[in-house]
């Protein structure tokens, strides 16, 4: 069998750029890059060439995946690896003061890093997407929506508005973990010592690691100080959020019944022709209610005892790229479900008028007694009237497109922002 | 790249058998087998055997997670290649009166049925060697620990007995959950409404379904009922946290300082000669940290709406999985464990001398008022006399092995369970 | 202040049977009544009766609360006051050769059963308000949705039906675990070390605190094997979603759209006057989205270390209380959401019409080729001719009342099931 | 019975200053100095007197519990009370133009806001022990522990900054969402209508209302975009984690056989009279499991359906003031563990050479190959014989004081930080 794990359950990040950026594959090129950036920030140039060289050729995944049980991490049987393909004189070189620990997390925080790449972009798409449909909706009323019932009217724009709102606080926390993403380097108990030992000035070279992988340097070793690794579960589960609402919206918005957006591409059927289904939205969903799962376990796993968790970091390892995949996975969907939208101004005006002025009652408050209201109410829905005929009031009273406040300049504000 | 996921990351679960039982191509595997078997409950014997033949055939299981997101399934494009496989006179008998789900769902339920045979055979094995070091130490003598400190002493057969006794409880829910597994079949939305169009009787159909496969017939097509995903979900949960407790306690007695256990073969470091680490406990501890959340995912899918729901049936396949999986290799580790764990009753009783009696200080409550016990244990704990001489009593009530009350007999009756 | 936490953020269990069942008043209760169960079965019986009437008398539930926090658990300073309350010849006898644990687990389990209890009696009114809807409208013919999109009919009956059948599962299984919860009686470390050194059986004696107070009798002390506490998190979990089936239902076909059910009392607004809000729905869905992180933690709490676990145990309290009133208060909504729903069938009749036929479209496969029907899909969304008109075919082929499949059969079937 | 909830179940946060900050009627006073504000910003003086002084007035929180159930969240009963308790004049100006949730977001708030200043200062109060004990034991050598064995050595001072570095960290994140915590206000369904209607300006009024209550005003209402809540949930779940770290440091350095540090007053026991259990990090570890599930339900909510989500948002309430509580006991307990924290360095040192010099082998690795290394390892295991011996190198080269590395100036760059 060519394939373990490649996609077959996850159309929901199948073929996206953050599928590539987490598989395995990846996360061994990053650790090879985080080993061969420890070597030329300590190592003379001929075997710090040598390492780099060697990091480069190819390692057997799946072998290593075998062969990291009895250590209970890849990056033993790893290095092990990278020493015999270097020459003997740069053996003493590979991974020089290092525990694998400082490898596997600066590879993780590496993935990361490049994986938040990939999903800002579709974030930076769908804000973009949103930003159009919020323009070009400004004044599309449409039937606001509360506890499932026809509340009072709202616009499309607004609506879109909000949505790109969230994008952006998603792009903003995602872009502020990204910056503060640290390399980690302690050794085997967050010391150092062993490059002291080796002669090195610790902190110095500390810094040096970072400048050489474009991470930031840490205050201290975060063996045990699992900041980033929160921060990241924060930021991505509140990503999944914050396009699920989109996505939420959209399912509700396109039933059978209500038909006031579809999908670009509706999903078709295995058994019925006529269907289009909102795959886009659905997929999205189905993140959103991992997503927060995923976020819980890497937040569980902060409090770490001793000098390394025995478990508490291991648990971590595919819970992060797990989350990582599926909001990347969630982002791309995104930016083609926004760019894709298509919005059907007419039935919202349909629907708008289904409750017969009903959806406008709020506004007749400081013209009726309550108790005639709810009467009102009652014969509307009972006989069909019109509100305005049942209370004699003028027709554009209960006009739904002449209540929707300040819909409009909330639209105007929220857009401003970039 | 061969490989997408192939356990780099995962060395709590890399070549274990619930791996392999659990990886994409089983799952296609079973695709193709209820596609296979539904053609035998309803198709003439020459478009049967064709189709059941094309099932066997090769599929690119990566090819077909591409294909499955416009659709949102990979049971879509499965069905229109294996459909363009078999002769023209087949076709019609392919997938007849199915829906994507029906074939998913019932794939999912025969993944899980030949996974949890491989969990719980290692379940067994981790059951009898548990029995057999309860039955050995059965009066092995160590402290009893409460909120970190000795309490008072117990043995180590009771504590093996216990957690054997988890084992079973785990296995007993397993098989329960197991054997009420069942087959999907409801067609488009859970009606068998073209099953019926095209002759068969649907209520007949769904029960031949259910034999052929193996797996036991619901009462309704559950589509949007996920009572057997819900079963599963909390199964396992437990299984990793039954299989946990044992391991959180490995990882305690196996501490430094304390040294009353080492499993078979420790886990050797990157960086330290020394180090003999207790990884398969640590990759338990892992899995347990792990499978609750992935169990509460799959409990809030429960809440299906509709017919079929957009994201909750979704959200299932990746997180059943890897909660299979999960649990699968947690097991597999758990046998070992449990078959290799060497115990150093030595250290043991030079631990329950620690506290120079104080350990069995409950068993004085009856003869010393409280005050006195309490100044007492002062008195010992800072000048290190032993508590009986500071109480004036004979040592043999102060003797630690002579105060584990009904830690035998309750071994004795643990281990009568089969 | 009069009270703490008096429901005000709690409308979905506030005033129901559970809530009174699980206030800390309760668990105080509880708490007494295995104080003195235990002296009922070793007590002679002038102490057994004082401990007993000293039990009924009143204790200051948040006084006990402030107490409790040196030792970190209310029984400590519980037995104190206790002790003060008896005679002084009966003092020997207060939670005697009893842990704090076996105290509070027991006083736990006995809250669950009797919560469970009101639970049970909630699900059974659901059942049977929803074995009547079911039969009622066995025939009521409606839009089956799947992916939000009308997909072929189904009918009400089928519906309710197989909401029923998810009730009924968890009653099974809340029933299950309730005939399997246990008394807690191990002593410091669960080897009843205490009570044999007092010259008690301890087999024997743990038996009878089991009769004393109705429970189950454990084959060992569970201090740290949660296999009660893991039960009922995932009986309760599952209820919540099964619940929470049937509320999303409702939610989605009480939609203003859609209009197919509504509530029977509707929930008004503070702003709008013409509202009917499906308040109920609303509430158990609030609960089906948390109960299953409740159940995560508990199932996280099963890995306990040691003899009593720091944290993991203590953990449990409130997590279980939660779980056990947020299910509480959703059974006795949905037994109110179920005999009060009522059911629009004149509704569910035009919606199966909004598609022109299209919703049978799955039945003229055996009749038309594929791309035929495509194109006649497109034909009747644009145009909104009839599919009938469109293909040619006698109307009541595409009559969505005459395709409803085994719907009636697997009605009739379901409710069978007692 | 006089409380429901009165914390008998909760010794992690009973009597913290965050329990009364967060406690049913907090949220009460919440509501009523949302309402009021709102009336100071839009009233005639007269009304709005009369409103801020009905506001005062008591309230029965238990009776608004109840009322709350029909409409589904306490607001509605709460303007009615409200309403009638005004002069007749007044009543138009109470909530007007505003939408329960603006009252209960805006609440949840004001709650959230003064509940993070508990927070706050317990946080600066543990920052500030753990600085002091960092810099006290900033070469307080002890075993630097990973995957539970000894390792090489690290210092207490370091250990300590770490901790400290933590609770910054987690200070800084919630001062963060503290001062972006924004007032809710929109009308029915966000758009701010009914306040237009009234004559309003309604960006000036969301603007009045924020500056009236000394919260952030947001860019658009956020009925349905739950940023401000999200933003809580992490960083409070961090900052429950944060505080974990040390707690289960302490649980392990505690223990009886390792001893190097202890709580300031060990919590005792109802049977055991020499125990001095650490309950403090307990209660801090109990609060670290749990909340990272309760973040999760929170995260869940972010994807939000409609302008008002019918359940997402009512599983936010509790879980709120729950997560709130339950941290802000966590900071209380972690304060008074900083503070009253015993350290112990004749247990380190004594521990430090438990194993013979064999925890600074990693040193060694420089002068003698892997192999003899290895074999000297077991030999020091199996006689006892130090490492310095077995090796003939010089007595210092294995001295556990002298292999430090990098860990005084890593200490004193941690405490740089403010």
């Amino acid at each position: 069998m060519t394939y373990e794990d490649a996609g077959l359950l996850a159309p929901g990040r199948a073929g996206a750029p953050a599928e590539g950026a987490t598989r395995d594959a990846a996360f061994l090129r990053a650790m090879l890059d985080a080993e061969a950036a420890l070597a030329r920030v300590q190592a003379p140039p001929e075997a710090s060439e040598a390492i780099t060289a060697a990091c480069a050729g190819p390692f057997d995944v799946r072998e290593l995946a075998l062969l990291a049980r009895p250590g209970g991490n890849p990056v033993i049987p790893l290095v092990a690896e990278l020493t015999a393909a270097v020459p003997e004189q740069a053996r003493e070189w590979v991974h020089r003061g290092a525990t694998s620990q400082d490898i596997l997390d600066t590879a993780a925080m590496l993935v990361a890093w490049r994986t938040l790449a990939l999903i800002l972009a579709d974030l930076e798409r769908t804000a973009e997407a949103l930003r159009a449909l919020a323009a070009e909706h400004r004044d599309t009323v449409m039937p606001g929506r509360t506890l499932t019932q026809h509340a009072v009217p709202t616009t499309f724009g607004l609506k879109a508005a909000g949505w790109r709102a969230l994008v952006l606080d998603a792009r903003d926390r995602l872009t502020a973990v990204r910056d503060r993403l640290t390399v980690q380097l302690g050794g085997a108990a967050g010391t150092l010592a062993a490059s002291q030992e080796y002669g090195a000035d610790p902190l110095a070279l500390m810094a040096a690691y970072a400048r050489e992988l474009g991470l930031a340097e840490p205050t201290l070793p975060w063996h045990t100080l699992r900041t980033p690794v929160a921060d990241l579960a924060g930021a991505l589960a509140f990503t999944a959020g914050a396009l699920g609402k989109p996505a939420a919206d959209v399912l509700l918005l396109s039933r059978t019944e209500t038909g006031e957006v579809s999908e670009g591409s509706g999903g078709g059927s295995s058994a019925m022709p006529h269907k289009a289904n909102p795959v886009r939205s659905t997929l999205i969903a189905a993140a959103a209610r991992r997503a927060p799962a995923l976020a819980a376990v890497l937040y569980g796993s902060v409090a770490a005892e001793d000098e390394r968790p025995a478990g508490a970091w291991h648990a971590e390892w595919e819970t992060l790229r797990d989350l990582l995949r599926l909001v990347g996975g969630a982002a791309h969907h995104a930016a083609w479900l926004a760019e894709g939208l298509r919005v059907h101004p007419g039935r919202m005006r349909a629907n708008l008028d289904l409750t017969h002025g009903l959806i406008v009652s709020e506004r007749l408050r400081t013209r009726f007694p309550k108790d005639v209201l709810a009467r009102a109410a009652e014969q509307v829905r009972t006989t069909g009237t019109p509100l305005a005929d049942v209370l004699g009031v003028e027709p554009e009273l209960t006009d739904p497109t002449r209540y929707t406040g300040a819909a409009g300049p909330l639209t105007d504000r929220a857009l401003e922002r970039r």
